[in-house]
Order: structure tokens, then C-alpha cells, then sequence
């Protein structure tokens, strides 16, 4: 089925595989007007480009972007958006013994499954690599909803067992450190983690968290298109995440309707708020125009030097040791992706919600 | 927008507010040639019906089924099924006091923001009554995937801070207790910590889980309709749920590669399989042919009698106890939402599958 | 699949059979804040509703609608919107001579072929009888579009060879004949045709035409969500129609590009406006500004007493005559489903159109 | 909103300008196992190029398509298909002029309207440039199809007046003459005719006419998703098409039921069949097994050198004579992309109708 569209207005299409090509994206719904260039797009892929440090691939691929269709004289015409992502380094190499068996943790043997073969050349559709293109999208997103005061902060929360400090939170760390984390001290001790991890031929995995403010109340419907049901979809539709939390998350299981309910007050200045964010900024699945938080939990990367129990094609019983480029976390640089898909959703439920009620529509017709 | 329609090709869409006529859903893509009639449908409501211990609201509603289309001499004909189920205790009581201000927790607040006025009456459409109609269409599709072998195992895993011991797991036991409890002792524990929160005015959360056997694998499609993705949402779209876990969730982000792949082995017997299942059945956003595990974290119901802080329409800071007919707990009335969405979800990636292959499509039509 | 439900924002699933126990529809995506109750949809049904002359079924049917859902205190919520219309006179009647042949022009043979069996009585989900819903649906989205000065004119063109005559159109007429013609004279001319061929146990064809005025320019997408596709879509789905038309339709064909193209002129008190209107309000899939010209030609009711040539279930051949109360002709009570479909498409195109323009959301959220 | 995007199942994004760098498609969900190439595609593309003759533009293009994804070792793998087309002839020019003033016939009015600017270069996205991809996309539709014994005869009908006559219908000549027409007397004497009307600054309208075998019966949904709705969306999204028949199309206004009613007979060698094909293979929104008959009536082109009137920015009435390289007929080139679109359309449906009972489910899965 078509697996590869998301979003109801601003929709985004993307294709490609981890070795084909190239990578890409069409944008279509995205509103007219919008003054875009690959400037605006570029800042964001180099965030997810590997080969920034040792906690990345060595895969060396430029990720630069160019912009097929949609923008005349500098602007967004109200037309697909298509981007282009050209792979670098997808040739060469002996592909063999990885099709001959399935990666433990990997899509290899779910893709044979539902379709009888696979591209096995670096994972093919089912590498981080398709993440490029959601990023190229996000960027989009990101710059209208910047221009409409909505604004993402978005970080590696916690890595294995080290999680930062909220009390030492710094925003400014974040782009300061290769681990994205807004805690120097616990990037440092992250950092000898994963190294250590590394050395030991594993990997390991943390959880990246999101924060989004400016979001006005009332995004998102009821029922089934809750904006926080949009955003668990989102979230769970990158690879490796396993859990997704909106909010104080699993921890709600475990307290009281006292302890989680946010009360309400009011002052002038302020208008009407709530006392706390337990909710992480949606109450019903609509927005309530605080502080959105979001959560998701990743996997330790599943290529690890480090022997495992497989099957080969001829179903044999073997050990395997899997080589290759790859990240020995994948936390790092899917922060980006996370906050790309937040993003993407958010614009989506903002502009589904302009027609919600008949005098809004009244008042933009008139 | 259009909030209250989910599914692609088994495709519902639901109605009614918790103190309106009726609740219904209208289910379209249901194959036809499948038996059915109300006794289909019927032991799933009555999992879900109010009133049936002190552990849920006393409001007194049959919650009796209606099939009003689609089925001729027994059997679906493929056109839409209408099922409708009215509300029998919607009438009398003074909403004027709750119509005043926002309660804390709930949807008040942002359907104002969002629509400029809103049903006051039980929560309206935000109301846990409208899964009643999320529950119908469940059971449509469980009966389905039985005829399939895919069957569900659902139940309460925690309350507060007392969860079920796995080693104790009882599967008869669920439905021994009121509080849907594979574990004798942890539900007697649970029970007790409700009446004493009840005592104190207060309500807890807990957490759902549910385990699904005999998913064929391949199911779900890569990318951004990844079957745990639309898990994600189906679960998250439930009022009250803040986290969504698959296979090992949240503990995923300490585990390292190592220990969180799951191996493959061969035998003549089982074919290849995995050896551990880390994964919850779900590999590459596609089912892996292990079992399936999901899993719903729900915040404590938000109606406490307990004071709290809140503003009035006419921006006064006030305190206010919350009265009326609550469940002190939403969870065991919830385990059967999460089962029916989680089915829904499945159904549909089922017959969205179907189209995966060339051959398939195939041998179909010849 | 899903064949029930249209639109994208303002989105409607209808479902019923024509001898089931009722004809509904939910409406998801109407805006919050219109005044609404049955009294705005019933005179709409009555437009449909059989046994109104000679020239209709005899069949008895209130079409008395209820409104179920989605309105509060005489507004609508923003929540689906559920009415439904209980089926008076399905009861009695054998169908067991129906039930055992293919009826010519009917969806007898289809239905079994895709689903192996069929709802006989009447036609099941085939009859015209489903459009109830779909007129109920329109009469909420007329009701939007008329306070945003949209308006519609909606009749029968022709019936058999007896076309209207443009010169003698009185839009007052409409509703003065039984025939729903805007000329009297050829609404005579035509009842006198009809009465002919219901004496030669005949029946006969014709066509409706829609002028809708008010349409903002820019309403519609670019490719394939053309308004004009869309118009197209929503008018073949009406059962009988076989050709659509917009502007001048299929005379296009025939005519120069000097003939066809609208020129544009401009003064102070118009603006900028077209010189003619060959193009029937729509240029590129986007309305401009001038009347929506519409049309739609239904085939002869297939339903007549006069001999036919069969195969009945045992694979014999065999001559029918088709007994019953059925309509001699269907365009009369047809006008306002087209009426209805085509403000559905429009009332959807103009929510959808309110996101084309970062301007105009920035305008709408400061 | 998202305007570009086709198909439920197979379903198909499109993008790019006239005048920009390229022109492109994504497919999702085509099926995996396809073998597939550029030379599949190139053919289509080809009978779709401009330059073919006195007919068509001399635009100059290759048009030669390339695969970028979703094809491993010479087969699709079921993950998207991006296909790109480079646009050569796209550079130079002065479009000074054009920006200028709105030219009749064209959506250079519209555009501005809803989007407040235009890429004016070669009518931007609502150039019949952006067919290209439709064309792209329905070759792997009908490389499916055909694998099925499905197959596409589609031709010019007719032009201005002159129309084929059936008595002289010769498949094999619809590639013999450039305007696609299976009749050499007429093709001839169409010929003479838009060679005359060019001389003379003029442009011509004509008809396609598309013939589909082998579609098995029971393709299509009941109400919205008809067969025929979705045809006539597919063909009415063309630009230019302005009506759209199915079978006998608009002259079923005009005949009585026993006319227009097709009678069935069995006999040993054939089955249940028709007698007649007056509904043009689609009985009830569902095909019956018999030939699909389509028909779209094209306006002439937009752009003549003939005097129009027309207004200019400063809102100046003035005098326009359209110069460049245009077709004086769009039809010829038009055939393509009508088979392209109906493609699209019947795949679909065949590939949703796979889910339509419980039955086919069983077997598919057991």
C-alpha cells in the first residue's frame, strides 16, 4: 500500500533507498508564498548528515539538497515542492554475505516476508538513510511554523542509563556537543559510554525529547485525529522507536488524578494558563497552548560487531558478525527527525484547523 | 476536520456525545460473506458498560446493539454496517454548575479554544462513552481475524504502582476479576489502592496491555505506515492513554544492541523463528510473525471530588470539587478499547497487504 | 473499500439499504457554530421523496429526518453530525422472483459477481433510495455556502428529446411543475412523453442542469483535484448518470479555440470579468468567479414491465417483466441529489482552499 | 491542499513545471515482483511528445525517463517509484508579455486568484507539460494490467465535426496517421481541417475514445467509489476536458429503457454475458465483465494567434495575439495520457476489489 505519504494537507510524499540513486521528497500542499531555498533546507540535513563525529557512520555523503519544482522567483507557488538528495556513496562493495542471511534486529527478514525478495544493498528503503527526506520536509514545516511563533527545542534526553539533569538544562549545549544533549556534563559521561559500548563491538540506544512552544490552543480533532495521536504516529514511524510518551508519559500510570490534573488560573497579563504541564501541552487531543512535550525511545542500533545467532538462506543455523559503516547510536542524528516530524504534524493539524468553525470561515471569506 | 473516521479500507467512522441520543459507528469496507448480528457484538460492549462494579461509574446504561445495515439473512454484504446504541441515561441533572468553568484534566478548556462554546453534558464527544461505538466496530473486526487464528490477549498489567508478577500470569484469571487482572493477587492489591483512593477523593491510572498471536508476518508497510505507527496512534487516540510501548518499550532507550536484537534459528519443525522477541512482533514497521505486544499507559480519570484550582467563565480563580457518576479508574473498562483498536489497526493491515505482490494479485484473479 | 464516504474536510459516510430499517449518513468536518435542526434538512428530502406525482414510484415514505448528533443547544458542536431517515414501507412484498434472475440495467449481476450474493429487496444498497442520505448531507452544506452567498439553480434540462427552451427559462417555474422544468411548456410537452411511455410500460431519460452562483474564484487544486474533477466524480456517483458535462460541455469538441475562450474585460464596477461563459466557471480545475454550469444525463429507469431477455440462477434464458412501484423516470427527484453533490464538492474545496496561502493563514491565526 | 496526489492503492504524486528543471512522479504501493526498466516506460512517453508532427508543438524534448527508486535487479520491490523526466527546452525566452495580462482560456486567471502570483513561464504546473508524469505512472498501470489480460485501445474519436466512422474502424491504423484516429479517410480529412483552422490562427477541439477489455467483473465500490465516478474524475483532471461519457453516454437522456437496457444470456461456451453494451461495461458503479467504454471531449487549445480581448495588470482592456509554440489540438497527444489515467483508475479498483470478502481473505491468507 502506499506506506510513504504523510499528512492530510501538507502532505509529504518520499522515496528512496539506502544505495539507489538518490533520496527525495515531494512536498505538495504547501502554502503559496513562502519565500524558500535550498539555504533553508541545507542547515537542517547537515544535523542528520553522518560522518560528524565517532558517534556516526563514516559513510561520507554530502547531503546536498536541490529543489526540483514549486518555488518561481524565490517563492513557493502552492505547488509540489519536489527535493533531491543525490547518494554519494552508495557503490561498490560486496553485498553478498549480508543477502545471504537475516540481521538480527533489522527489516531483512520482514521484508522477504511481505514481498517474496529485498533490496539488501544497506538496509534499501528500510535504512535511517529515508530519513534524509523527512528531514528536507520538516524544514519546510519548520519555516512556516517559525513565522506563525512556534518554535522546537529538541535534544537527546538520555543515552542508556545516563540521562541529563534537568536542573542543568542549557539550550544553548545542545548544538555544543555531538550528542545533542543540553547537559554538557552528562554528553561527557554519554560520550565514554558509547565509546566503551563501541569498543566492546555494541551498540546502545536513549531516548530523544522535544519541545515545542508558540502552539495556540485548540490544534487537532477529537477522536481519532487527536494531535497527540498524530504525533505518537509520527514519532513511531521512524525506525528503532519503541515507545512514545506525550507529557509526564508511562509515569501518568502511576499517579493520581490530584498528583497529574493541571489546574487552571487567571491573571491579567496572562490570560487564562495552567498551574502545571502534566498534559505536556494537549488536553482531549486538542492543543490547550502550552508547552508541547514529546518523547520517544529509541533502539540501540541493531548492526553490532558483536557475533549473534542467525539464519542463512539455505536455513542454516549460523553466527554472524555484521561489518560496514555503521552508527554505534542512532540518537544523535535522528533528534532532527523527530523534531521534523513533530513539525510536519503540527502545520498539518494548524491548517486543518482553520476550518473549524463557520465563523472563521466566514471571517477569512469575507 | 474530519476527527472521527479511522482505516483505510476497513474504514469506521464514529458518532454521538455521551449525553446526546445515541452513540453509533458506521463501519464501510467490512468484507462481505462474514456471519454476524448483535450477539457478535454485544459480550464486547458489556466488557465496556458502565456499572459494573464499584470500580466504574454506577450510570446505568444497557448498551445494547443495534445493527442497522449491512447485513442481509445474516451475513455482511459489503456495504456499510450501522450500528447504533442509545443512551438511556443522558436525561435529567443540572449541568450548570460544570457548564461555569474548566475542569482540570479535561477537554473543557480546549474545545472552547477551539470551537468557542462546547457540550458541556458528561464531556460531550470527549467522553469515554464515545469508545462505546470504537468497541462495536472491534468486535466486527476481532471476529474476522479469529476466522484468521490472530487472537487477543488483553488486560490490565498495572494499577498505580502495583503491577501483575509475569510469573503468576493466569490467563483465565482476567476476566475472574473486576479489574481485568491476569494475576489473582495483584488485582486483590490493585482493588484495595482504588477504594482507597476512592476514600480519598482521588482516582488512579494504570497501564493496558495486550498481547496478539498468530499475525501472519509481513503486515504494515514501511515507512510512515509502519504497523506499530498506526498502533501508535490507534492507542494514543484513546482519551486518558500519554505513552505507547511495543515489544520492550520505554526500556528499549538502557538496552544495548546486544541485548535487545532478537536472534533467528531454524528448526524443521517451526521454520525460522526468533529467539527472543524484544521486538513485540514488529520488525521494520512489518510484523515479524512472533507475537505482537502493545502496550497503553492511561492517566488517572481527571473528575476527582478532591478540591482543585480552576477559572470560571468570568475569569474568577475558584476551587471546585468535582461531582457526579465517575470511574475512579478508567483502565479495566479501557482494556477493551485498546483491544478493539489494536484489532481495527490489524484488520487493516491485513487486507492492505493483500496488494503487496505481484504474484499475489496474481493468482487472485486467475 | 470504503465506497461510502466522500469529501475531505467536510466528509460524509452514508449507509442504508432500501429495505433495510433506515438510510443515514454521518457528517464529520462541519464546522462548530451553524444554527441547524431538522427543519433545515427536510424540505431537501421532500425535493426527493417518492410518491409526489405520477411521475414518481407510488411507495409511501415520510423521509422524515432526525438529527442524532453533533448539535447543541441549536448549533452544530464540530463533531460528526448522524441523521437518519427510518424506512417506512420496506416491509412485506416476495422477492423470491427477483432474487432469481439479473435484472437488465441493474446492479444485480455486478453485486454477485464481486460479492458472491445480494441484498435483493429493492436493490439493497444500489437503489436510488441510498441518495436520501446524500440529500441530507447537501441541505447542510447549502446551508453553509448560502450564507456565504452561494446559491443554486438546479432542474431538469430535458427529459427524452424535450430539452427546455433557454428563452422561456423562469427559474420560478422550477417548482411549479412536477417535472422540476424552468419552462412550462416544455415541462408539459415532456409530462406528456413520460405519460406515453408508462403506457408502453416503458420508461425514459433526461437531463438536470445546475448554475451555481457566488463561487469565489480560486476554489479547487491544481491536477487532479480539479473543482471540475471533483464535480465530475460527485455527479457519476449518482446511480443513472452516464455523461457529465461542464460549460458547454461536449460541444467543445466541435468548437475553435476563437469560439471556446472566454475573453476577460474590465470596469471599475466588476472588476476584472469574463466576456462569456463557455467554460462554465471553471479555468485550469479552479472556479473564476463566474456560474458554475453543470449537467448530468441519466439513463431511462431500468426498471420496466415491458419484456426483457435474462438468465435466472439456474443459468436459463429467460423473458422478464419487472413488476413494482417504480419511478417511470428518475431525473425529477434526481435535481436535488445533483444539487446536493455538487454543494458537498464545492462546500469542500472552499474549506480546502482556505490553506493555499501563507498570507492568508498568517491572517487567520494573528 | 494536496492536489497532486492520485490513487488509494496505487497511488501516484506528481510534480514539476513546465518551464522548470524537470518534471516528475512518485508511485507508492505498486506491487513488488513487477520486472521493470526505463524501455517499459519510454514508448508511452514517446506517443505523448511534443515535436511528433505539424500537429503538436515544436517544443523540443526527449523526454527520456529515468528511474530513480523502487527498482532492485531489474524488479519493483514495493517501495516508491520515482521516475524523472528533465525538461531541455525549458530555458530562455522573454515572458515578459505573457506576465503581463491573463490569456483567455488559460488558468493564468485562477492561479492569480487563489494564489495571488503565477509562474507564468509556459502556464507553470497547468501546462499539459505536467501530463508527462501521468503518462510515466500509467505505464506501470497498464504493464500490470496487460499481465492480467487487460488491455487499452484508445484513440482520437473525433475533431471539430469530423468524427471516425465505426464501419471503418481499424485498430491497427491508430498508429499509422499523427492524429491516432482508426480511421484513414477521417484522419485524412481531420488533418486538412486543423491545418486549415491554423492557418487561419485558430485551434480545434476533439474527443478521445478509450476501449478497455478483459476487466473482470466486480471492479468498483457501490455510492462514491464507482467504477465510472472514479473514471470520470481521472478524465475530467485532464486539463482541457470539459465532458466525460460512459457507454452511450449523453445520448442515454434521450432513450427510453428498453433502448438503453442491455439484456443477459448464458450459453455453455460463453457464460452469463450481455446481449448489448449500452452501459459501456459498468453496471451499479461496478464493471460487468464487458468492454469499458470511456469518452472525454477536449476544448481547443487556449492559445491562438488570433486577436482576443483580455485585461492587463494595470487593469488596461486590451488586444492579445498568443504567440509561441503551441499545439493547434491538444487530442493526439492527449490519447496517452486518457489510457495513462484509466490505467491508473481500473488498477486501483482492482486491487482494492481484493479485499472485498471474507472468502477471498481466507483463501488469500490460508
Amino acid at each position: 500500500m502506499a506506506g510513504s505519504t504523510y499528512g492530510t494537507i501538507f502532505r509529504i510524499s518520499t522515496w528512496g533507498e539506502s544505495h539507489g540513486k538518490a533520496i527525495g521528497v515531494v512536498i505538495d500542499g504547501c502554502p503559496a508564498g513562502l519565500e524558500l531555498d535550498e539555504t533553508d533546507i541545507q542547515p537542517f540535513l547537515n544535523r542528520r548528515k553522518p560522518g560528524q563525529s565517532v558517534f556516526s557512520t563514516p559513510r561520507s555523503e554530502d547531503d546536498a539538497v536541490e529543489i526540483l519544482s514549486g518555488v518561481f522567483e524565490g517563492k513557493t507557488t502552492g505547488t509540489p515542492i519536489s527535493m533531491i538528495v543525490y547518494n554519494k556513496s552508495q557503490q561498490s562493495r560486496d553485498y553478498s554475505e549480508i543477502a545471504s542471511y537475516y540481521r538480527p534486529g533489522h527489516a531483512d527478514y520482514t521484508f522477504d516476508a511481505k514481498y517474496g525478495f529485498r533490496d539488501y544493498r544497506g538496509g534499501g528503503r528500510s535504512s535511517g538513510r529515508e530519513t534524509t527526506a523527512r528531514v528536507a520536509a520538516g524544514a519546510v514545516a519548520i519555516k512556516i511554523l517559525n513565522q506563525l511563533g512556534i518554535t522546537f527545542t529538541t535534544y537527546t534526553q538520555s543515552i542508556g542509563n545516563i540521562a541529563i539533569d534537568y536542573n542543568a538544562f542549557d539550550e544553548q549545549e545542545i548544538f555544543n556537543n555531538k550528542l545533542y544533549m543540553p547537559d554538557a556534563n552528562a554528553a561527557s559521561k554519554a560520550a565514554d559510554y558509547v565509546i566503551k559500548m563501541t569498543e566492546e563491538h555494541n551498540s546502545v540506544g536513549g531516548c530523544v525529547e522535544g519541545i515545542i512552544k508558540g502552539v495556540p490552543a485548540g490544534l487537532g480533532d477529537t477522536v481519532f485525529e487527536k494531535l497527540d495521536a498524530n504525533l505518537a504516529k509520527a514519532l513511531m514511524s521512524i525506525g528503532a522507536v519503541k515507545c512514545v510518551e506525550i507529557g509526564d508519559g508511562i509515569n501518568v500510570s502511576k499517579m493520581t488524578g490530584s498528583e497529574n490534573n493541571d489546574g487552571f488560573s487567571f491573571t491579567e497579563e496572562t490570560g487564562i494558563q495552567k498551574n502545571s504541564n502534566h498534559a505536556g501541552g494537549i488536553l482531549g487531543g486538542m492543543s490547550d497552548g502550552s508547552d508541547i512535550k514529546i518523547r520517544a525511545s529509541f533502539k540501540a542500533t541493531p548492526s553490532i560487531l558483536k557475533t549473534q545467532q542467525t539464519v542463512n538462506k539455505n536455513n542454516e543455523n549460523i553466527e554472524v558478525s555484521i561489518k560496514g559503516r555503521h552508527d554505534p547510536i542512532v540518537v544523535p542524528r535522528a533528534v532532527v527527525v523527530v523534531e521534523a516530524m513533530a513539525a510536519i504534524t503540527i502545520l498539518d493539524a494548524l491548517l486543518l484547523n482553520m476550518t473549524s468553525t463557520i465563523d472563521g470561515i466566514k471571517k477569512f471569506y469575507q
